[in-house]
């Protein structure tokens, strides 16, 4: 906050007092100027409302403000409301949307939260990945399935490895069979509220997707393919640059031999460079290496270690250290704080930037809500989620006075069942009061998404109310480039 | 906001600055002291956190802490947490909560957000009022049901009147009979989600319910004794008072006699201070006439001035003046402003206490989510509902200045679809910076809530956090009799 804020709350308050000081006494004329001013003033505060469009720029809003006038007044007539719907509802009527469309097309700045295992349509896994040779896989008692690349596949007790080529054939319907691969590596499913009761059977089956597609995706030529095919789907949805968070997992080949994280980490920048070198009018990214929040307490102090080391070896692409998986039941940053003071506590301190998940949950007075304050306090670049953020006023003052970007995931919190409609996300008080707010799309492929144009429809519908414009997607990616 | 609020805005403005300019550099022990101040700081803006506990209450906040920790905890580990399922489904829950036998026991102090005729538990009419005689019922082709008190009633072609003790005796099955009669007043069902789909739905049959338990409700005799059973079972929930808004509906009598408005009120009048004299441990309460936000011009301006005159001929007992319905559909303030203009444009200018409703939507932006403007601009003395208040930051502090009281109605924004999990309720937000928020019940009957318990449980459990205890409560109560 600075001076002229400053003043602004003085003008403010001296404003009100004097309101409360004196009965109102209005003509029409007066009441209607004053609502005026008020609805200007409130208007101001709101994400993009201090953008000025060029004359190009108004006529494209003007255009696009139409569209979107109509679908929410179809909708306020009756016709179904995406935002209010759940997502697996909601996507086909969404992809029928004019205002849909045009979203697609917009340069949509930065993809902030994004996890390197969901990005690629889950359809390029199955009728690419799943055709090439030496892919295995095999079905459990359960059911369940796993995959991997073998040379010669090792026998695996209860869990037979077979060719996929071989049971695409012996099932002589190779449509329905790789319905079924992609089923097993996807949430979408016909009655999610039915099938998903709770917010810890959908993360059961959340985290049971990626266990799926991880046996082929860290296979290393799968590796690069599946990370270039992510940058392409987002730089098709006109996006331009991302951030992605991960675990570097341990990457195979054919001969069994695996690969260390720094190894890993070397695999994203090659193809990071590679992209770039392909599409000139992609910025890049930056990774963001994860702990999941299980582990113990030594392990998390390595983890720490080894991202300063990767920040070193690595200062293009590597942006920082981040906690994942899910927060209710994970432990909490508080928990971690001797290795996560470690950086700074060093002499000289070092900067380790921390880009912390935290408050992604409904569960208020909690470890977990409380995340919210060691993540400010542990100075974090950006939060992501934030998603509690509403019931902590000291924590937004000093999101708002730091400018720590909060990264929304409208569909994510959606799916994994923090809130129905999209109406009622917190994030539209964030996004009415000018908070940093940046729109990312977390996992996407999981839920049947693709880069962020769907996520910024369900802000820019249903998040920024019915009269917010072109200004503020402008603004959504000018923040997402800060 | 006072001084000392200012001077607390500028200490906490130059930590932040001060945070701001050096870099974080804590020792384990020098981070854990920050973080518990600034949980205290943060703590210390919550709703009651500035009261202190007698050494009698310490004792009692601890027993029902215990047992509040306890249910959270057993939600946190996959047990049905009510304020996060649909009230028809968590309603037998609640019932058996130890918590909730503490909040139906403990003083509540003012219900200050009820409809005048959907207070009284359904089964009373049942059980009592289509006992007596001479009350008839018809039903027509589409088995919608009326009821009405007659000597002798007249012919109805489509829907003949038939006495309900005939209609009784001969179903052969007086409680399958009555609850048949129950149902055609509520909206309780089996699933909701599916009955309901949209709001629209759910408002359809709300008032639908409305117009057959009128029927009877409208009734002289019936119209005074349903009132006085209001005012009994939320004395018996331990409410102190209660401020109702109602149409002044025309009661009418055996021979068919109706009365006027200022009559209507009159008898509210006498039955408050029956009550009052029957009842020494009641406090009484306020009538706020209401007319429907459909109305003409020219009615509305009629209301306003027959609301000065009551508000005159009845100084103790007529509190002021609203607008409701369905907000979406109606007209805003705005489309009113020349009548809700006219008392203070009088020279001298007239006191007409408004208490509107205002921001009961999830559509921000348009305008019936403006109301929330118009409503303070027009000095309203309580916010009815504010639902969209998160949504305007500059209506929040112009709230928070003027402490213009917010009537929280938790139950009725979940059946009434504005939001499903109660703990994604704006209020949460409300409550953790310090609003005037009360908590009310709006319709309680229809849903089959009885008196303020069941809306005071979803506020403590849900939408409060885990830590809000006896203080938090106690502030409510403290809110609503101020």
């Amino acid at each position: 906050m600075e001076t002229k804020a400053l003043v602004c709350i003085f003008a403010f308050y001296f404003f009100l007092t004097c309101i409360k000081s004196s009965p109102l006494q209005f003509s029409k004329e007066t009441y209607l100027k004053t609502r005026q001013s008020f609805l200007d003033a409130e208007e101001k505060l709101k994400i993009g409302e201090n953008l000025t469009l060029t004359v190009k720029e108004e006529k494209a809003n003007a255009a696009l403000m139409r569209l979107k006038y109509a679908e929410i007044n179809a909708s306020r007539n009756g016709a179904p409301f995406p935002p209010s719907m759940h997502f697996f509802k909601g996507k086909s009527i969404i992809e029928k949307s004019s205002v849909f469309k045009i979203l697609q097309k917009m340069p949509k700045g930065a993809a902030l939260h994004l996890h390197d295992i969901s990005l690629t349509d889950i359809w390029w896994i199955v009728k690419n990945v799943t055709y090439r040779p030496n892919c295995y896989m095999c079905q459990d008692v359960n059911k369940s399935i796993k995959f991997h690349f073998y040379a010669n596949p090792p026998p695996n007790p209860g869990c037979p490895w077979v060719l996929v080529s071989h049971q695409r054939q012996v099932s002589g319907d190779t449509s329905k069979f790789d319905q079924m691969l992609y089923n097993s590596m996807s949430l979408v499913v016909d009655d999610p509220v039915k099938t998903y009761p709770s917010i810890d059977a959908v993360w059961v089956q959340f985290l049971h997707c990626f266990d799926v597609a991880n046996g082929m995706i860290n296979y290393l030529p799968v590796f690069k393919d599946y990370f270039y095919e992510a940058l392409n789907e987002f730089r098709l949805d006109n996006v331009q640059y991302i951030e992605l968070r991960g675990l570097l997992p341990q990457v195979y080949d054919l001969n069994g031999h695996t690969y260390d994280k720094t190894t890993v980490m070397q695999i994203y920048q090659d193809v990071f460079n590679k992209f770039k070198r392909d599409h000139k009018d992609f910025s890049g990214g930056k990774y963001i290496y994860s702990s999941i929040r299980i582990k113990s307490l030594t392990d998390i102090l390595g983890d720490v270690k080894l991202s300063i080391a990767l920040k070193t070896k690595f200062p293009d692409y590597f942006a920082g250290y981040d906690l994942v998986g899910q927060e209710d039941p994970g432990k909490s940053l508080l928990y971690y704080i001797d290795p996560l003071l470690y950086p700074q506590q060093q002499n000289p301190p070092i900067n380790l930037p921390y880009f912390f998940h935290a408050g992604e949950t409904d569960w208020e007075g909690t470890p977990t809500d409380d995340n919210l304050i060691d993540a400010v306090l542990l100075n974090t670049t950006r939060i992501g989620h934030g998603y509690a953020l509403t019931k902590h006023p000291k924590v937004l003052h000093t999101v708002k006075q730091k400018h720590i970007a909060i990264e929304v995931n409208p569909i994510s919190n959606q799916v994994l069942k923090l809130v129905d409609d999209l109406r009622n996300h917190p994030a539209a008080s964030l996004i009415a009061d000018g908070y940093p707010v940046v729109i990312s799309a977390d996992d996407p492929s999981v839920w049947g998404a693709l880069g962020l144009s769907y996520d910024f429809y369900m802000a820019f519908m249903g998040m920024a109310g019915e009269d917010a414009d072109l200004k503020f997607l402008k603004q959504l990616a000018i923040n997402s480039l800060q």
